[in-house]
Formats: C-alpha cells, structure tokens, sequence
C-alpha cells in the first residue's frame, strides 16, 4: 500500500531521499519536504525535477518547517497525510520529530543518533541517552521507528546481521570501516555539516571489546585496511553510533568502527582542535562578543553541498565479520562501493550523501510494503536484512562479499 | 635635562618600556602608562614596584586613553607635562598619537609603522603612506619624531648605519635576520597581539632588491643562517618595515628581511590562512551574525602576555651587511642576543617583548640629553647609532659583531 512521506531537512542527503522518493513513487505515495528554509526544499524539487526523477505523475510538495516544533511538525504531519516521516534533518531534531510521530502515530525513520546541541560526544549508552527510552511507547502504541537506517549506522547493521544469519555460528569480531577514497579538490572541507562532522572526533573514542567499554584518544589507533576498489588505505578506531547499538545486539561479539583518514585531514584537524576552534563553547572576543569557535570554521569552509560536482573517486564502506562457522575460524568483509561522479550525475549530490540518503528510502519502501513495519522501535540490525539489501542493490546500492580474496555480489 | 615620559599603551613592550623608564627615572621625569583599560596601566605599575624598578622616588601614574581620541590625548600630554610619548599601543594608533604629539609640541617615538585596521599589508611605500606625510610639518614645528625605533625596526636599522659609517665605503646587501629560538611550551602562540602578527605574514613579501621592489610570497624563500649562540635556524624572506625606510636610506644597497619559523608554526600558519581564519574579513554565520574570523583565532590564542612565565631560550636579531670595504668584499653580522627568562626575571616580560621595549627608553633617554632631539622626524637610521648602541648596552642590549667566524662586543 501506498504511504506518503515527509522529508525533514533539506541539506545533500535529504537532496538524495527525494530523489530516492521520486524514483520510487510507485511505492511510495506524496512526497513533502520540509525545513526551516523552504527555499532549499524548492532548490531540491527543482533539482528532482530537472533530472525527471519522478516515476509517475505525483505529489511532491515543499513546507517551511521548524522540527524542534512538535506541534507544527504534527500539524504538517496531517496536513499532508504523511504516513513515513523520514528525518534527515540535523541530529538535533530527533526527539523532536519522533514525539511528533508518536503523537500522530505514523512511521518515524532517521539515520543518525540524536545529539544535544550542548554536548559533544556523550558517554554510552548513546542511544539510551535519547532515543531507546522511547522504545515501551513505542511498542504500546504500534508505531515503527527504525532508528539509524543510513549507511553507517544503517546498512552497516544489516552487514552484520546478515552475516551473523548466514555466515556465521557465532560473531567474534564485527570491525565496520568507512572509506572515502574521493577527493572533493578543496584544501580542506567536511562531507556533512562541519558541526556535525567535527562532533565525531572531538572527544574520545568507545569501541566494545571484551564486553566492555573501552576508552581511546582520537587517532590513537590507526590500521592499513586492503580494500576492494579503493585499495590499501589507513583507518583509525572511531567512535559511532553503530558500535553501541550492536554491542547490545550481537550476542557480545567485539565492535569497533574505523574510519579512513588522509594525513591532511588529520593534519588540519588537529591544528584546529589544538588551538580551540572546534569549541562548541563560545570564546569573548576583544570587544566582548561571545562566539562559538566552531560556528565560525563552519562558515570558512565550503558548503558541503558545494562539492558535489567536483568530486570523484569512490567510496568503500563494509563489516570484516570474524567468528567460528562449523567449528573454524571464518571471516567474511560484506561491503558496498559507491562512486561520487556517478552519484552526481543521478541525484546532483556527492557519494557521502548518496549513500546516507538511500537506504532510509529503502526502509520507507519496506514499511510501506509491510516488511518492516514492526510497529515498534528497531535498530536496523534486529530487521530481517534481506530484504532491506535488495531494495538497496534495486534502487542504487549493491552489496559485495570478499572472502578468502574472491569477491562476489550477494544479489547475483 | 629631565623629560617626562608618557607611555601610551599597557601590552608586553608597554610593560618592558615602563620598567625601563622606571629603572632611568634620574635621566627620565615622571613616568604616565596610559590605555584604553586602565588595569591595565595599574598591573605594569604594580609590577614595576615589585621589581623596586624606580631607580630613584618619581611619579609613576596610570591614565585611562582612548589614543584614537585626538584631543583626549592632548589633553592627557598637557595634564602630564609630558614631553616625550612613547608610543607601544596597537600599530592603528600611529597616525593620532603622532597629531597629538605635533599640536602639542612634544617628542614622538613609536616602534612599528602604522597600519590601517581594514587593510593587511599594503604596497610600498608603507612610511609613505602615513607617517612621512607629517614629515614637513615636523621639520616646521621643530618636532622630535622617531619612527620605529624597537629592536626590528630600530636596533637594525642602527646596526645598518653603523656598518655604513665605520666598516665598508659602500654598501651592497643589508639582510636582516630576526631568531627567536626560544619556547614558550605552548601548541601554538605569538608573541606579539596576534591581530598584527599574523598581518605580517599574510600578504605578499616585499623586498629591495636591484634598485626596485620585488614580490615574494611568504615562505617562498627560506635560507639557513648560521648563526651565534642560537646555532642553524631556517629564515623565511619577509616584509617588514625597516626594508622600505632602509631602501631610502642606504644608498641603494638591496635590502631583505628573514624571519625564522619552525615547520610546526609554518603548518599551523598555513592551516589558518588557507581556511580562511586569518581574514579580517567577517564571515557570516548560520543565524547571520557577521564575525570577523582573526579576532576568534586570536581569542582562541594564548595572550601573548601569559607567555613569559614558561619562555625559554634566546633570540638572536641582526644584520648581516655586505659591502666593499678598500676595494675589497667585506662582510660583518651585527646582533644581539637575548635571552627570555633573564628578560622575564628582570621586568616581567618575555624577550621578544625585552627587546621592543628597551630601545623606544634608550631613544628617549637620548632625546632628553639631547643627543636625538633632532627636532624632525626621523627614521633611526637616520640618527648617529653609536650614542643609541651604547646606551642600550648599558640598558640590557649588548651589540656584538662577528667578522671572519671572529665575534667581539661592539664596546669593549
């Protein structure tokens, strides 16, 4: 059955889920896009419709929306008689949004744990911060919230699921690694909101080892990964929102996340983060204004947006899953690599996004068809993946396998 | 004859410049420290007690300025009976400390050129600019105005002179070579208002060279010296003011200027400038506040002041000048050593600050025997250097000179 859907947010990959949306509104039903600025949802629509991406005649609509609103964000949510509410606004809207949604008992899909403005990163448990003491409201009133359902978190999780379905007798070791191997032609600049971007690494890192918590400086740990496509490239030990959601849910299994890092990135970091200009506490100038630091990196570098369609090279982003299968040793890399230029070229934004900004389309299908509306709250890896990874291999995002140095697509 | 001295200003140098007043009161009259903030003015006074700096009972008083105000600047010379200003405040001051010093008749010396707020590194002439337009009028009024007499401007340009008068009939090269080597233990600091410090270095290079002026970028050319105490250190070709006041006044000889930085400052440097944070540009934020991105790095930085307690090390400034000397190449470096925690032991300061601050006293201690009231405006090169040099070591800054791999102090 057809379900209508609003976008909130209207940033690169919410750029994308429209797209995705109007690719696909066979399945789905209206789309709407809401931000605080509507002119950037009217810059998407146009967007959606100069690449003709609209599948068939149908609603696609753009609303000014402030989402920390609760009220006006219900009231938009009946206006337009959504059903899938697919948020990909900043993770400063998520409680927001998903109280909206409860209170009008329609689907709430996001792809990022929600973050408090003031706090950078938190101790774990993140999503029990925020997010999981939802989760009996959830249940009582039937609503579907699948929570994290981007790339990574998102398709990440259901690598892992899957390997624990069918490769695996028991998980020791779920090590996901995020590759970026494109370059944007700039000095220096963020794949998302600088804000957002630089949070991930300001403070420490947690991984789940041995059952526990473990504690590491930024940077700290750094491994050479051989990758398909993108070749031998260095990641360090990062914390994301992932790690804590399948801590829980991997039966113990170890959980760390590596994210790929170019000496110059790590260079210009770091020389920011020393001086203090990625506080997000203010700073009183000569004159006495007050100015948060980060704010103002923010805007020196470019707008992530604005790199679409310079950028080239691809992405390779995918789980080493180790553990024991008929009594051995097994170890399999499920993985997916996408390519800036191509993404471009379909959806006008840069492969970051497009991988983010897909696979929520994907869980919206899903609901929409049944598959995945469990009427409760879900982190993606407790949903059957199947499905999920082909809905993501129909509309744009293929899932490989290595093992033993063979690779193979899952969806032959 | 004794002359009272005002100081405008209450930074590093202004501190170094009271104590030194303080410590030749019998030679100075009273001594008046005034600044836009008064503690200021009242934590340098209360310092200079604690040294027992006075050599001999005196005024010593603090003023609340604002020295753009014209008119309150004349009027706090008149209350004072000052008839010499000092002038160690921000480099934008110049232009209306100098108008107050000539409607009142009173001698002038500052330590740096004057600098517009809104321009970064104007084209030569810089003294053509501002200062040397009141030229005639000085020489009119029979006003005493010594323009940049610090250490760089100041010192060198003396050592320039003295090359001139005493070791080579011509002169071919002056380079000037600045060397802190010392560490203030911090990520990341400068050790004067990093407003003004940075503005050295993020315009193009000016140097004198073959009769003309040419254009470097900063960085483009670094050099090895080999140099006393302080050993081998890479200087970089810099603009600085003494280059265009020496191209007037050394006969047409080339004239350079080298900065020593280590790779680490060069990065971090590169880093800010290549972002865009060291513009005096605002930038505009999310919520369309205008910020100007220097005044956050700076207030992100250590005060430069903060600094002496923990600096460490030497600096070696001087000039190697090259020539022809009885029809042969005669080449002898000129300098000074200073070192960082004598400085700070003795007036509280660090040695960059030390050495800005004592030669500004050393020229007032002239214009008040009269040696230097030459009643005009005059570049430092310009006056004879010996009396200069020689009060000066006795004041806390020795010249020495090496020739042939030889060093000998200039007075024995």
């Amino acid at each position: 059955m057809k379900k209508n859907v609003l976008i909130v947010g209207a940033g690169g990959v919410a750029q994308v889920v429209a797209h995705k949306c109007a690719q696909n509104n066979d399945v789905l039903g209206d789309i709407h896009i809401a931000s605080r600025t509507k002119a950037k949802c009217d810059a998407i629509i146009a967007s959606v419709h100069e690449k003709k991406a609209m599948k068939q005649e149908g609603v696609l609509e753009a609303h000014a929306l402030d989402a920390l609103d609760i009220e006006a964000t219900k009231a938009l949510i009946e206006k337009t008689g959504s059903q899938i509410v697919i948020n990909v606004g900043t993770a400063f809207l998520n409680m927001s949004v998903l109280r909206a949604c409860m209170d009008t008992g329609v689907a709430y899909i996001d792809t990022a744990i929600h973050e408090d403005p003031n706090k950078i990163c938190e101790t774990p448990p993140w999503y029990g911060n925020y997010e999981w003491k939802r989760a009996d409201e959830c249940k009582e009133k039937g609503i579907t919230a699948i929570l994290g359902a981007g790339f990574d978190p998102g398709v990440v999780n259901a690598y892992a699921r899957l390997a624990r379905d069918e490769y695996l007798d028991k998980v020791t070791d779920v090590d996901i690694v995020d590759i970026n191997a494109g370059s944007h032609g700039k000095y220096f600049a963020t794949n998302f909101d600088p804000e957002i971007n630089f949070r991930e690494f300001t403070g420490v890192v947690y991984s789940w080892q041995g059952g526990e918590w473990n504690v590491n400086k930024m940077f700290e740990i750094g491994k050479d990964y051989d990758l398909p496509v993108v070749g031998t490239r260095r990641a360090y030990l990062c914390g994301h929102d992932e790690v804590h959601s399948l801590a829980k849910n991997m039966d113990g299994a170890d959980v760390r996340f590596w994210m790929g890092f170019g000496d110059h990135y790590i260079n210009v970091f770091t020389v920011l983060k020393n001086i203090g200009l990625l506080s997000e506490q203010p700073v009183k100038l000569a004159d006495g204004t007050e100015v948060v630091p980060l704010k103002v990196v923010k805007a020196c570098l470019p707008d992530p947006s604005s790199l679409a369609p310079e950028y080239q090279g691809k992405t390779c982003i995918g789980d080493f899953v180790k553990g024991i299968k008929d009594g051995k040793e097994r170890e399999v890399f499920i993985y997916n690599v996408a390519d800036h230029k191509e993404a471009y070229n379909e959806v006008g934004s840069q492969g970051i996004s497009y991988t983010a900004g897909v696979p929520p389309v994907a869980a919206a299908m899903l609901v929409a068809s049944g598959e995945w509306d469990v009427k409760q709250m879900a982190n993606v890896e407790e949903l059957p993946p199947k499905p999920f990874l082909s809905v993501l291999a129909k509309i744009g995002l293929s899932t490989w396998i290595r093992e033993n140095g063979q690779e193979r697509p899952l969806f032959e």
